[in-house]
């Protein structure tokens, strides 16, 4: 064809797109994300070592990881490949699960309370006390310096005087654990003498002493027996335990699982494979079975840096010693700085072989290790705590840039801000230490997203309770609101084939709102371009919300409902790509097609209190309709106020009756609509009871009338009930004529006493009248 | 402090991402695709003009849009605003509106069949056959040329001559369905000649005669009545009915609605305004009443080029006839390029005022204006089906780029496919035209779905029985057995707490699945990067499912079950991105929390019915209890019954009332239900009919019993209740004592006719007492 297409070019964005930057703590800075390999992200997060149950503390950092990861990839469109470990194998884990075995099998084989049972027991309490509670008070220049005798006797009165915890709580912040852990021991020796004294020996009496006792017997069976335990399943058993639960939490806190989960116990080979490499390119030593990486000599290496995220911490040992675990006595390396890839097992330790004999990894090698063996010899993003960040990010970066020869090991690492609770570091001697099940009975898994995607992902949150009941509850009410006022516009509006006339205009309201939304969007997504800004976004999308509500308002029933659909669905696509979103998509497959008949049973289960209620309801309506009774109608009445207020209730449906008679149908959680009823029944029980108050005081009122008229005129100026001796003569109306003296009244007393007899008999009259009516009834 | 981090620089990509290429019709290549302002894509999507049902047609195309839409907003992460329109006025629905109402008329006013009717039908056929049939043989060169009689006898076996029809067809395509409706008509009027000539003149009769022969008498009524047809309402009411189901059908297909909503009534001023700038700028001019677009002065205008997309069909008068609508007769406009920006309107057809007198919108107009009025001076994507490139699109992109005074109104038109149907265009007349209604009860729209992506989608589909049952049902398949596969591994691996041990190795097979795992996400995206490569995408799926599979097998027990969900997950997660999935998220608000009462997800939307059902029922009680109308518990009664037997009946709820009053309530098919009630209603309507008839039988009885009384026992054996000289002598009770001879009456006789006479009394008196009953009544 020889007739030609006018030219085209490529238009012109006239708003750059705005560049993805992020808070890198390998700069300090905000620095600009670019992947090494197209749309692809290598991501790795530390996950947990698992040896107990997860805390505030857990729940903040993985739901913020959670967070990031979906704006990632959800919102970024990034192909993210999310690779989180489990560390199963720890200095703490060890310590807990043998000691655990121990106290397990030193309660088994008790077999009744005895004076051997008692001294034992006793022998642990008083070790316990002058190693963990008076240490505490020497440390404190107040040795103690009693008896055994004075122990029993003084140790309470000791620990009361609490100017000397304060003192010692500075120094030991589990100071107080240890004198509530003697404490409890102390009141159970005291009632297993008692039961002694007593003849009494029963097994029962033993467990108890036992079961109070397990924190002071715990360091002497270890002590004696630890040797004696090395079976890998008793410590597998424990991190199992305890894995299963983290990943019941994370569940329950809407945490995506990892695509990629390493667990440390099933990657030793890897490990000693590692150690191998990193002492083959000179940058570690064996030293009595364990294996120590040389920091100086890394440092001095020319394409090597020894702390990168914080240099600053080089020498910082107390983060040091922290960072080589509770069982990590020194054996004299090198240099203070340098650190164990791997340890050779004590007795009462696990072991794997290894040429260095039998032994288990250090802390730090384990990550190098498992995101070496799934990502490689790099990463996009390292994620985690900011308390991970020195030593054991830094000693990761070090090990794995020894070992890879390379200088850039990580190129974006992602530290989550600390939590405190109530303005302090959450401790268990502080009582502020909340695990995520305490958490969850008080807080939805949504309420605690919302608050923490109100805060900076990397700035430090301050968890209090008023920032629950207070601003995260009013966005969530917002949200809520909005959803349900939209939603029952829909169906008004909507429903059932979209015919409604004169819904579809674009005027000047109409396009100032979608002018102001296209800019939301585009002001939204530059909040999560500037390093993930979920503060700024809640506060763009709550801000449309706003606007909408108004358009709503102002519109009446003329307004562009695509419009409002349009912008509630974008609103809530972003909640949901927040992981706000409850109701989720199967994850495996396409779904169920509700052709397909999968609805059967779930749809009937869901339905039937639904329509049981509903049918009650007419089953109600028509018993009175048939009946014809009198007063038919207002029961009618009744009913239906009954069903809204009572019956729709419990099911979450709230009936909003118009003035037109069409009640507005609303889905709500049961729980506000009981408030909101309630609240409305306190209100009228109180007007009720204000009106039953002035009631009884009216009849107070009347019956101290009444009271008053039960003297018949005719007897009122007589004894009793006028003094002996008043009047000494009457007419036959019992009208006093005469006075006490004989005297006849004067025309003003007589004036007077005849206005108190008018007066009486009339109150008498209404008396008897009131007397004739109680009869009656 | 004075430690410093070492620097760091901005990593490089080493694959480049690659960028979104779209096939363009302003160019016919592809393009590569920037959005004017940031992310933000404004779309505007040719609705369907709403006058009939929707069919495979309107399935490829809507779903093939919903597919790109999906992508562009899902995958690519751009912030699409999706608007389409629908066209609710406009010749076919003028013609099909005014004719379906003019036999509705014409029906209603026939009060039996008589000569008169038969004739007016006998003369439409004579008129269709002459004009449609006649005229595609006179074309065939073999003209008819008989008279009426023969006509009417020989007409069938004519049309019996398939060699004429297959010649005929060539050049008519609607030839068939022409002679099809004459035959219909034909059958009729003989079975109307037939009741003629028994003397037949039944409402039923003319009623079938009519419905039979509709095709033929519409042309002649809308021919004669037409100038009687004006109400908006006529015509809005056939377009709202089809708008209705159209998105019902685009519910089924799981197309989502367009983010907005345009309807041409909603916009006519702004449409005259448009119109007006048009002129203003030189570009239209009026003729009669009519506004035409200069095409010549606009192609030569040197900023502007007329038919940028289809430069090469200027001059085609067949586009360009069709273009102009079955109503629009030309006026002489200047050039036959020239087409109707408003159309005066003619009698018979809807009117809007405007300067240029009453008229109506030409066809293209609507696009330019209602996509001007939401999305502004310019677009980014423009798309249609690409039956509409010429004239529609370029006549809309001349509008709009004279109005706007620009030269690129839209950046980008995608144009979906054609559509066949076993190798042929789809057509009533082929017998192939199928109905979306009619595909969705032979496959799933998951199926039909996937068949489109199996295509590209500028490509012409050729949809064929082979296709589906073949190459889509395979594919569905292998990811139906894969899900279920994968599915049963996690259940059996993962749950209930991620304990199975040695589960979480990355070997030489799991590092090489992973490896292609990426590789084909990266190609994935570059598919879809290359103009929505859909079909090469689903290879890739099916690569990346089968190479899974390869796995699973080869590693038996010892599999990394993480692994293979993490692939599994994001299979399902494109499959649910390209609008597969069935299992829905909630679109407004962020989904029920689970706890806050079972289901979840698709709760709301199923239980809404019921519950504006139950709402509405409630409010229809309290109206009537409020008003307290004397009838009002009946009312109620009615309205219990009315809700058991209409409103829940198509919801598929069984209210089964009991003894006790409490109903059972059951969930049944709807169909069941109506199947049960309208048999309940039939029985009862027997019951009724065989109680009237008894009761009849016994009135009659009692009639004829009464009838027998009328007559006074005194006067029964007088003349003329007996014969003249049967007796000739009665004592003064009328009873006779002597026969016609004047012989008096035997023993025997006496007896006889006294026995007569008592019975006689009675009957008398029994009819006295009915007689007076019915004085009363």
């Amino acid at each position: 064809m020889s007739v030609q297409q006018p030219p085209w070019s490529i238009p012109t964005n006239q708003a750059e797109e705005p560049a993805l930057k992020v808070f890198n703590s390998l700069t300090k800075t905000k620095t600009e994300f670019v992947p090494r390999n197209g749309r692809h992200v290598k991501w790795y997060n530390c996950g947990p070592t698992v040896y107990d149950a997860s805390h505030m503390g857990h729940a903040r950092n993985y739901v913020t990881q959670d967070i990031l990861r979906r704006i990632v990839s959800d919102y970024f469109g990034y192909d993210v490949h999310f690779v989180m470990n489990i560390t199963d194998i720890d200095d703490k884990i060890i310590l807990r699960a043998r000691q655990t075995f121990l106290l397990e099998r030193f309660r088994k084989e008790t077999t009744k309370l005895d004076s051997l049972l008692f001294q034992e027991v006793y022998n642990a309490w008083a070790a316990y006390v002058l190693d963990k509670v008076a240490k505490g008070l020497a440390e404190n220049d107040k040795p103690y310096q009693g008896g055994e005798d004075e122990f029993w006797d003084g140790l309470p009165t000791l620990l009361a005087q609490s100017g000397w915890k304060q003192e010692c709580l500075k120094r030991d912040e589990k100071f107080d654990m240890h004198v509530s852990a003697a404490d409890r021991a102390f009141a159970a020796l005291s009632k297993a003498k008692t039961r002694l004294d007593a003849g009494d020996s029963s097994l029962e009496g033993a467990h108890e002493l036992i079961d109070e006792s397990r924190d002071v017997l715990a360091p002497v069976l270890d002590g004696k027996h630890k040797t004696t335990v090395s079976d890998h399943s008793i410590f597998r058993s424990l991190s199992s335990y305890w894995e299963g639960r983290f990943f019941d939490d994370m569940k329950r806190l809407r945490v995506r699982d990892p695509d990629t989960l390493t667990r440390v116990t099933e990657y030793v080979p890897e490990i000693v494979e590692f150690v191998e490499g990193i002492i083959k390119n000179g940058y570690a030593y064996e030293l009595e079975g364990s294996v120590y990486f040389n920091t100086n000599v890394f440092d001095a290496a020319p394409n090597h840096d020894y702390a990168r995220l914080e240099p600053w911490s080089k020498g910082n040992k107390e983060l040091l010693e922290e960072g080589e675990g509770a069982l990590g006595a020194k054996l004299g390396q090198r240099s203070p700085a340098d650190f164990a890839l791997w340890k050779a097992s004590k007795p009462g330790e696990p072991s794997w072989p290894s040429p260095w004999g039998p032994g288990r990894p250090g802390w730090h090698i384990e990550c190098s290790v498992m995101a070496s063996a799934v990502l490689g010899d790099n990463m996009d993003i390292h994620s985690g705590g900011i308390d991970l960040a020195f030593p054991h990010h830094d000693n990761e970066l070090a090990q794995s840039e020894a070992y890879h020869n390379c200088d850039r090991w990580v190129n974006y690492f992602l530290h989550t801000g600390h939590l405190h609770i109530e303005g302090l570091k959450m401790s268990k001697s502080l009582k502020n230490f909340i695990t995520i099940d305490e958490i969850l009975q008080r807080f939805t898994a949504r309420q605690l997203r919302l608050a923490f995607l109100s805060q900076l992902w990397n700035a430090k949150v301050d968890f209090s309770e008023s920032l629950m009941l207070g601003e995260v509850k009013t966005v969530e009410a917002t949200f809520n609101n909005f959803f349900a006022t939209v939603k029952a516009l829909v169906s008004r509006y909507r429903s059932p084939s979209h015919q409604a006339d004169g819904l579809h205009r674009y005027n000047a309201e109409e396009r100032e709102l979608t002018a102001r939304f296209h800019a939301a969007q585009a002001a939204f997504r530059a909040a999560l371009c500037d390093s993930f800004n979920t503060p700024e976004a809640l506060i763009i999308l709550r801000d449309v919300v706003s606007r909408t509500n108004v358009y709503i308002n102002a519109q009446g029933s003329s307004l562009n409902i695509g419009l409002v659909e349009y912008i509630t669905k974008w609103v809530a696509n972003m909640l949901r790509m927040f992981g706000l979103g409850e109701g989720q998509v199967e994850e495996i497959g396409w779904g169920q097609d509700a052709d397909e008949g999968a609805g059967g049973v779930n749809r009937e289960g869901m339905l039937m209190p639904y329509l049981q209620t509903m049918s009650s309801f007419r089953d109600s309506v028509r018993k009175i309709a048939i009946a014809k009774g009198d007063t038919a109608l207002k029961e009618i009445l009744a009913l239906c106020d009954s069903l809204r207020d009572n019956d729709l209730v419990p099911l979450g449906v709230a009936l909003d009756d118009q003035p037109d008679g069409k009640a507005l149908v609303k889905l709500v959680p049961p729980s506000e609509l009981i408030k909101a009823r309630d609240e409305k029944k306190a209100k009228a029980e109180a007007l009720a009871a204000k009106k039953a108050a002035q009631v009884e005081v009216e009849r107070q009122k009347r019956i101290a009338k009444l009271e008053k008229g039960r003297v018949p005129s005719e007897e009122m100026f007589k004894p009793p009930n006028v003094a002996e001796g008043t009047y000494s003569a009457w007419n036959e109306q019992g009208i006093p004529i005469a006075d006490g003296e004989g005297k006849e009244l004067s025309k003003n007393q007589a004036k007077t006493v005849l206005k108190s007899w008018t007066n009486q008999k009339k109150l008498h009259e209404e008396f008897l009248a009131w007397q004739r009516e109680q009869g009656q009834q």
